[in-house]
């Protein structure tokens, strides 16, 4: 048997298996951050782990920041996490193990000068006068995991909607020398803003360095399709991940899989491109790993696939498409 | 008590009953379609019934048309149904209160020159060559509720997936003299092709022409998000509605409600533009009836509103904007 | 020699040939419209001619209307002019002999509610407020070709542009049972509001039906690229066209042609659709005319092509591109 | 006269003088480029400059690169320039003095994986076949100002375009710390490849960072409007740059000024957020420097206002917005 053989052989073993597991008797890992970074772009590493591991964190907060006050600056990303053995063109692998709210609020903040999907901002210039500037300080109940708020102004007086914590940034180190700022999403993952990245999510992300170089923040403890008023229900959390290696394998976009969907966040503008690349990757997902022809699993994406419309107002739009996992035939590799 | 209180306060009353009943020992109507039209247009209607009516009746189809045979024509939709008493700025309420398949086979066809989201078409023009054309067959298991068909290309030889059928078209008169072809999605509603269009939804349409003209059509057993292939499983079924009208009542795009959700269908391009179309009517939806300020609703829809892409291959696309019923306060009007 | 060398011949004679000249001593016909009509579509045709006819005729206007006063109604264009002898895969040619200006004053009416490429709109839905509705009277000094407006709020007082008159709607009757408004521009022309379509310029149009069903109207004095306002300097004009067919030459989407520049005008939503349509039509007129290979024209267009966006706020927007005659070798066919 | 009505004097005196000449007797310097960069970022300055300083460039090859071999690496942009004095919310005047192509070939390169604006590409997925792999090699006759290519597959075999030499990046460091890839235009300038930055031409870029940090690169011998293709005649050049700072000024975007225009350079996608920040900051351009109100700018650009599609390829769009110079009342600022 060649060498390229018993690689593919040794690989396709390696995809069939559970995930890994720590060591028996290997602790996870409790990672404390002490500052936060407003770019994802090659930097030191400020933790070196192996595949396998399980890292206890937390997303970044420091006093007076954007969660404690208006006008307070943004705490920044969690990061890097150098993952020993990732080498470009390898598969980033996270599991999402936790995700816990550890605050009692959650704000949003809407314009002026914010972006929004419905309303005129920097990128889409409009010639009508501003939103007015609000901060909606959100209650988290976490007991009950609704959040609640006064709305003075509204007929009902306050409203309480049910939490669905989710992690908007998830990212690698961008391909070459580019450095994008924190509010954007793209093919190395960031700010996707896709309320799929829940607890019990993996997350799968391309390898463009050494180490990968993994970032994560901006928790919401909720946010509906679209992210229309720029913002969702920005808090904290405790995060315990898994990470993972997959050698070899070359992905071009950001892929997620819970327990009912594999998904591809596909990340660009217009929103039409944003949604082409989520489905062109995902039919050929199905013609790669599932064995399907082309025509074949356009077809069948069509007619059984989902969508899901993540952000609309980020620098890059996402969207998620979605095909449920009881559908699939058996992986092909 | 001044006429227009008096009327304001009727209407309310009459909003906040049950949909009208047939009256009592009033046999639901039977319409047969012996014609499919091609456009919708003000024409002569087919049928005249009074608001509270029960219809029941089946999309068309004739032998060797479109469902039958490779290049055979579309047959229509059925309509226009003249509903007495509505009236401009009047809004049709149509319930499907039953919608089965009736046929063994559903079929879906790719161009070339089809329309898609994921490969140049007509509408947006590319250099690349066209895809190649193929006419999928299925078969539709309607004991067990699923879809099969061979794919002796693909690695699984055959695919099975649940249906979950859908009308494809809903529609009324356009206003004015406008006459739009069946494939258009527009505010008069149309070829929205929205999966939310099922047994047990109600769909709500901008009246613009005495009798509101209704038409209908375009079944399709199962679609996904987006039907970027530009077809779904298309095939006919019977179907029953019930009719109703608010009078006075004025909206400006198509609603929907079932269990789960309140729904604006918003048709455009560009995408982003349909996806607009649909949060901004969502909002105002929560102004005009739920009491909100513009303000909070616009901060509550962000926070827990959902959204479909319905089709991204119709001359317009379409987005549904979607809020849980269980998350909204009472009515105000 | 075969038929349909002969006649393919016989059409290469008829292209290579100047524009067919009226019969000598067939005097212009003189056409005064009565009425004008709000849709592109296949009705009575008002007027019969020959190819090579003239026919003198103007915009319709009618006292109290849009031209005349605030809030008045759209008067409509004049058509249809049935061609002898145009039936479906023909093209239509219409040469814009003349175009003069027959009245003193222009208007362009801004919101609210108005079309706008730069404020929301009812297409582009926003939160925002809309902008406050203005009418803005220009003075035609058509002696010294300039319109001129008082402009007290602003620190210059008034401002002074030269003219330069166009057409903004130039149609055939569209394909099929359709009817579109007269706001839209579409494959059978309409409202492209390109000011390409000016005096000298000769436009070619698909045609759909027989008769091809020739409408015109909506002069503009003077209009900017993208007519962001979403209107021109709104006026009439007397207007002059010669028409001819070309038997058999299949069109796509409408063409112009000056001194200086072959061009295609393509219409739709979003923007780069409309791009996409006229350069792609662009390049395959290189190729079926002028003998270009696929790629080498792309290559060429690319080098020296040049665009013009003529409308951003229309149903569907409409761009043009140009090739400078110039450059052009000779006719392959 | 206190201490603000006096900068403002001073600044309307500077801005009112002739562009600053270099002192007597002040020799331009000669900059010999021996590196390009990849990315726009802050990076230790290659030259320091006063305001007022005449550069002797030329843009930066080396053997075996793009222009020389297919897949030969892109050389880079040479950069940064410090220009003292400069200071956040400054403007950065750039004034080509003179642009002459030192090289007799040109080249043009095509996918496959190559952006385009009208065939599928990594931002707009298609599921199309990518088309095939093209280089051309373009011969530019400096003397007779031509470029010349041959056609075997194309029925004239050779094509002569004429030559007009642009300069497609022209960028200061944009804000904050993101690093943007050469490809990228946005509000720092960048990879705008807009045919309007030619010599005689001066761009405006907004300063974000100490110094500027400016940078230039990408010559195109000629380029037609939205470089559909991906590339222009991409070759080398001279080029005799004079720089300068207006002091205090905060522009959001680049702009030109030629012979006949003043320019906004609007970068996006998609296409129409281009166009719209071309045209919204245009009209405010108006409003602020020519005393207009706004809904009269917004009219006047309306109807005298013209546009390029500068290009429709890159990472964002670039539109042009201009306005005709001698129909601008006098500055009152």
């Amino acid at each position: 048997m060649p060498a390229a053989a018993l690689l593919l052989a040794a690989f396709t073993l390696i995809l069939q298996q559970p995930r890994p597991q720590p060591a028996p008797g290997s602790a996870p890992i409790k990672f404390e951050p002490t500052a936060g970074v407003q770019t994802f772009a090659v930097r030191e590493p400020v933790l070196r782990i192996k595949p396998g591991a399980v890292v206890e964190s937390r997303t970044f907060s420091r006093a007076g920041d954007y969660y404690e006050r208006a006008g307070g600056a943004w705490p920044g990303e969690v990061g890097p996490f150098y993952i020993e053995g990732a080498t470009p063109n390898d598969t980033l692998v996270v599991k999402i193990l936790r995700l816990r709210l550890n605050r009692d609020t959650a704000v949003s903040s809407v314009g002026p000068g914010g972006i929004s999907a419905v309303a005129g901002d920097s990128r889409t210039r409009m010639l009508n006068d501003p939103l007015p500037a609000r901060r909606f300080v959100w209650q988290l109940d976490r007991t009950r995991n609704v959040g609640v708020i006064e709305l003075p102004s509204s007929a009902s007086k306050r409203i309480e909607l049910p939490l669905s914590p989710m992690l908007g940034r998830l990212a690698v180190a961008p391909a070459g020398e580019e450095e994008f700022g924190g509010l954007w999403p793209g093919n190395f993952g960031g700010n996707m803003d896709s309320s799929d990245a829940r607890e019990g999510t993996t997350v799968y992300l391309p390898v463009f360095h050494e180490g990968a170089l993994f970032y994560f923040g901006d928790v919401h403890a909720l946010q509906g399709d679209g992210e229309i008023v720029g913002s969702g229900l920005e808090t904290t959390a405790d995060v315990t991940f898994q990470f993972d290696v997959i050698k070899g394998r070359r992905i071009r976009w950001p892929r997620m899989e819970d327990a009912n969907d594999i998904m591809v966040a596909g990340s660009g503008r217009p929103l039409v491109d944003a949604f082409r690349i989520a489905q062109v990757e995902l039919i050929e997902w199905l013609v790669d790993e599932y064995g399907f022809d082309k025509m074949d699993a356009y077809q069948v994406v069509s007619q059984a696939g989902h969508s899901r419309i993540a952000n609309v107002v980020d620098p890059n739009y996402t969207v998620m498409a979605k095909f449920p996992k009881q559908l699939l035939p058996s992986k092909v590799k």
